[in-house]
């Protein structure tokens, strides 16, 4: 914890807020055998939404053909509709949620991919980074394959064309080239397949509904479905299910799993269970080990909205001290307002998040966030608090220092605008305009999930974002040509 | 309190879930002689959006000519194009955010209504319901009135048009034929007007920025811009804000105020300080006077997301139990989803409320909700809370039993749909299917608000939801002649 | 006709293609008593979108209610749609196709207007222009009313609302305020009605399909749905069509009529019939006379198309020389291209027309025009010719010059951009660039329609745009304040 | 020619109005190293509207990034707004405009294809349809390629990806797999190539503005910007424009051409030059041979507009009898109209043909139309024409009989739609109603054309919808297996 002594001006770092945040690429779901395959696909992509709000798609299987329709927006403006369901005809579906950069979400970018193989059609959709996706793209290439999009998507898919033999012995082939962390959900005529990467990074659950499969990202997905989960897909499991029941196969070497540290921090839904863990339960905990490590002799605990509340209930509870909605959030932002003076320029923050100055005035408060990315909106959080009247602002992260960039999935920015990877706890304090600031350490996030410490030898999560240790090898990012991802651009 | 004994089956009471909030309709923004009047009033109306969703309106003028832009749905996805903006040109502004029942916004009855006057335009828009609205409008048409509408806000422009003098006794004139509830904003080519009705049952805020003055609905459109927040418009009062700066008057009888009671329970921005009042620390205090009142012998307080969180916090504190989210909303809901089958259509309530497992589970629970109308969405959650292993779910209410419908611009069912009116406590706890209910009482409400009680021969809130007591004459109700609203259905 | 002898530079007169054509306001159509009414109203509406094609609108009537849909674009865009069409329920419609300058094309505009009047709904649409419209609309505001539109129907149907009586009573009252053009047809709870005005300046006419009456601006609206043509409605005639059958009324005095001379020369369809005159033998004839007028001694006839194409017949076929189609037009014109350089910019013309070598190349040319504007085209045209290897380019036009704008419902530029305003032949003709050019006599337009000559104290036609003789008062242009038009802008 | 003696029943003929024309599938343009390269390929696509109007795209090259738009509509409607061509950076540009059968117009099959090859960046677009497209696709999917949209174009992608060797090397690799018809256009980083079949069976055209190359469709496209038409592409030919200018290859044994007749009777722009002829021109000697071989002893020649109008021109010349305009065509149609009741039902083909009544009744005439296909328009015409009092209607075709359906990019129905295909002159007669019926022979095109008729050991034209005289092998249609199209079905 760095206490501040002093005022400081906050500088002129630049004020990004649409940066300021974590952001997962997509979520997957699938289901096999049943009548309302498209409109329970379409349910569970919506439970799972905030792993992904730029596009949405689902693709179907009727038994001789594939149904496809994929769109830009949320899953409950584009997949509602009943004549959007009923062109989507089959018993079998799979569908997927998608975050991106801007400028790359077109039509073309959006999955599940789909392609005729020889022996039929196949559909797949993923979640995750593929780390030497580009290398793969550039050998394709030069193998004489076409690519369409920018998705990785698209590599495993030519990789699974161009090898032989039976479907699933394909997808396991196609697998083994690549590194990095996958969620996958396929389809084929006969089948439906999921499989995830051999660290387990990113979550895949197996659930039923009525006697038939699902697949999906969350729990959550099985839950508005009304659905039972059975249990997560291993590390480097593939499980295919077909009118013969479901199978299962561990085609890599079998190791110890190291799901992603951020989805208990930030990317799962609170009332999900992510690898038999709750999260909810898991970022109250995270606040409380905070509380431990570095409590605040405050007189109300405040949240930043949403993504903090769990953790500042456990740390309001481990200190024992009110918590209260200090700062509110609108629900209703769309797109980037515009911003013709001075005067209105300064308003970024509060399209977002206002001050309840009932709580706040002549109060010592403590933030409670859950993590620190490029630090901008922090800063006008604590302005903003300050402006309300706070007689003192102190600030707690539920997570440790992110000093490395994420390639797994997470939209993190380069290393340059991660505000823990170029300043030190007391620059950080004086950047966001604090009293004090801290954050949990990296030990305190394993004692939140009940594990003693980080085990060095054996980590027990991907945490690299904290501490540098990625779990895979790296290949795009080690490669000495700049990761060029596409020759064409299209709007769309 | 009703301490329910014995299991019971809901009923086949038709489960409407869209009907099973209370909604207002509209809220407003004003501004004179300011330079980005269009871009301040979009972020007034955009801090206002929980006032309605369904369409949005600004009118400016550039001290020759009026522009108008009225469009269906958000104010983030319609006026945050700067080519919107800067079509609306001028220094004054008039803007209105709107909700109204399906099959009737169609764009031309999206406010502000603008007409030609002699002596130049004239823009209007209200938030409220005008109560003799169709006999004035019937009596207009007998006079040779053309409506172009079925806003009550063309009402009060024709009756401004036909009266005579200079503008602002022609608004007062106008004002004078009203009965109800209103709150105007209206925008002339030399004023900017205010008026709140005589009993100031809408709400109306003065504020200022950079000198100049702005109305607003709630204090949360001030904070948004920083403005300053003045004062409250008082009940029955006409302000008139010129370049000779501003003028008061007080046209009515002078009475005391009061003002409509669902503000503080439900419509208002929990920021938001409503006649001097606190909306947030309100809303804590009445969940600890539901404590006082009815407590619940539970292991876990569990608020009805959103609205009843701050009620929930202050249940939590008064009876010292932990406060934890039960429930888990889904802030990405789009328009309905379809429902195919049987087995689909059961899932209504999921899609936008979760059961939190974790802290359900085996626990004794109570739900603390802001107010209850139809209670159909009470009967999911409490079957959602069941099924998530909850052993006990009591339901608390922090506030009273409504027992007759809103004509003053709260969207309540006809009193045949409102649980209360037509179920005594035992009924509607069976109904709903919870081990318990209660009900703030409504002397308890007036106790949160740090009165002794209700005074009978001079209420101080408009409560005749709880009470019958209408504070107005109800003439359109209570000629015989249904309210027939217009002979001409368009879509749009 | 004036023989060129040298070459001659273009000016630099502002070449603004798209005010280089007349352009009509609106097609109106009606009818009583048919099953199929909305279905058979956009077939008719369709039929007239040459009279319109900005935007178009119907208004059915189902014995109870009125149904409105209005729409921007064209009839077979937007009505097309079985579910549009459904929509207006009902046995009588009436619809109407709009033609409007620029900016004011927003759907608050689009006809048919619908109003509540005391006794029921009545909804409206016309074809023409009031020239006491503005001082009617001012003298209205004076009085109270609002206007929601800045449409010459809107100030009829407050006529209407504030007259007593029976609604015909009050229909003819109204009528009786107005002077210059109109063709109304309108339709209340109870009946259809059908005006023209004194003169009969605007066609309308009777048709009657399975026993059941129509009105529709020309005949070909009634071919399209195989209905009977029965008869013009006469100049100064207000019909009633209800279920008692049909009644004439002639409110005004009895006086010759004085049906406008461009419905002959350009706005009706070729297969019209209009005031019992066929108006593409009568385009033809137009075309023979000017051949007698002023022939060329060329080896080709040209038609500029479309509108020159019957007038270039009746030249070749008098003339004796063969008629070739020397310009191709694309009719996939769409909105107006970017012109990105000077080269490109150049292409303006050739988006709609261009030459067909092989008629042209080493030939002495007549292109045949039906009238000549502000002759930017013909500028353009003539280059064409030339370019494409045109030895000789003579220009015919089948109508004389245009020295004084319309006020009847053409949309005209003002007197300074009309060129025969301002240039006499010779300059005419060096200004475009021709050979030669000639234009057919007034007196040669009324031989075309079987007259001797224009008889000049009761002249058969309003041709004011020839000879300045304006049928009617002409009371807004004569006030001294500008027309203002509305104190409202808004984009739609 | 059949002269018919008495009357007929029409058959109950199946009635597809909008199958009863020939539709072709595209135009293509392209240009290389013009700073204004997108906005004159924009204008280059609009001069070819005529050759598709479901779809249109455009890639530029900007010498480092390929950047592409594809949209569903016209070319004037997508792509005349600044910002659009703003996109489509740089000197290079092809473009394509598409027809294609309904329900496969989604945006995935709108061309140019791109794809990244090794080395770089490569875009096609196509005109033609290859004969033996899905036995290639078959082989390539067998071989692992994954396609994404069911268009020739991307079968000669993948063979361009899968070749070794310089990029010309490949293409012209890829092209000798092809049977059938195709005029390529593609785009590299480097160059700009054009190839045409070995046939020259569809057309493309060099030109030249401002000293840069450009390739099109038809010289109709050249003319629109301005351009200098140099020469036809020869059948067989490879051109590759760079900045070292341009080069020429032949790849395949020279052979004399056979280019498609139905460029000259029914596709290309009158104004178009196609292989050195003028297509009006030809047309008109169509027209004038076919008076000599079927003269018709009437009073008035009607063209069935617009596709007639030339031939009829010729017609009318050649037998010396007056050209009229007795059938109207409306321009403004849109999308198919609803027909609710059978009164409604017949009215089809007025939508687009209304009779001029005044030049028919009474008189003899004879329609002249360029083509017969399914016949149900002619049916419908004739009909019309007797309702206007026509007291003969005598038909005349300006080909010979459609016997046989086309394969090389023409979308004709198959063989038993075919109206000449099934029956014999008398049966069509008496089919399509006319008192008499003839067709130009086969020999008399190739007379009106200069030949002294069909060499029939080696035909000069690709003529086999008449003679069934296929001139490449036709690999998909013989064999056995249904041409599947596609395994995924997408709405868009």
């Amino acid at each position: 914890m760095y206490q501040r002594s002093g005022a400081c001006e906050s500088s002129d770092f630049d004020l990004d807020l649409d940066g300021d945040t974590l952001r997962e690429e997509c979520g997957v779901f699938g289901i096999f055998n049943h009548p309302d395959a498209a409109a329970i696909t379409a349910l569970g992509l919506h439970a799972l939404q905030h792993r992904g709000q730029e596009a949405a798609g689902i693709v179907s299987f009727d038994g001789k053909v594939f149904h496809s329709e994929r769109k830009l927006g949320l899953v409950g403006d584009n997949f509602s509709r009943r004549s959007v369901i009923e062109r989507l005809v089959g018993d079998s579906a799979i569908g997927h949620v998608r975050y991106s950069t801007t400028g790359e979400t077109i039509l073309r970018n959006v999955q599940p991919l789909f392609a005729e193989l020889e022996g039929g059609g196949f559909a797949a959709a993923h979640n995750g980074n593929i780390t030497n996706g580009l290398s793969l793209r550039r050998q394709l290439i030069s193998d004489g394959a076409i690519f369409q999009s920018t998705m990785d998507s698209e590599v495993i898919v030519h990789l699974v064309a161009r090898s032989r033999g039976k479907l699933l012995d394909r997808f396991i082939t196609a697998l083994k080239q690549l590194e990095g962390a996958y969620s996958f959900v396929a389809l084929s005529n006969k089948k439906l397949i999921g499989a995830r990467d051999p660290l387990g990074i990113r979550p895949l659950v197996l659930g039923e509904l009525d006697g038939r499969y699902i697949l999906a990202s969350e729990t959550c997905a099985l839950d508005i479905i009304g659905a039972r989960f059975i249990r997560d897909i291993e590390n480097g499991e593939v499980v295919v299910i077909s009118s013969d029941g479901i199978e299962s196969f561990f085609p890599f070497p079998r190791q110890p799993a190291r799901p992603c540290v951020f989805e208990y921090i930030y990317f799962a839904r609170p009332d999900s269970i992510v690898n038999g863990r709750d999260v909810y339960q898991t970022r109250k905990a995270m606040g409380q080990q905070l509380a431990k490590e570095a409590p605040a002799d405050v007189d109300v605990i405040v949240p930043v909205p949403d993504s903090g509340v769990p953790a500042a209930l456990g740390y309001a509870q481990q200190i024992g001290k009110p918590y209260e909605l200090g700062i509110i959030r609108n629900h209703y932002v769309g797109r980037t307002f515009i911003q013709p003076t001075q005067s209105v320029r300064e308003l970024g923050v509060r399209m977002k998040h206002s001050a309840n100055r009932s709580v706040i005035e002549g109060k010592r408060i403590v933030l409670i966030d859950d993590s620190l990315v490029r630090g901008t909106t922090s800063i006008k959080i604590v302005r903003m608090m300050r402006e309300a009247g706070a007689k003192e602002v102190h600030f707690r992260i539920a997570s440790p220092p992110i000093t490395h960039p994420d390639y797994y999935g997470i939209d993190t920015p380069n290393k340059d605008n991660l505000l823990a990877a170029t300043h030190n706890l007391q620059e950080m304090c004086e950047f966001i305009g604090a009293d004090s600031l801290a954050f949990l350490s990296v030990d305190g996030i394993y004692k939140s999930m009940g594990y003693e410490g980080r085990d060095p030898k054996q980590p027990q999560l991907t945490d690299h974002c904290f501490t540098g240790d990625y779990p895979t090898p790296l290949t795009d990012v080690s490669s000495l040509t700049p990761p060029h991802k596409s020759l064409l651009t299209e709007a769309n």
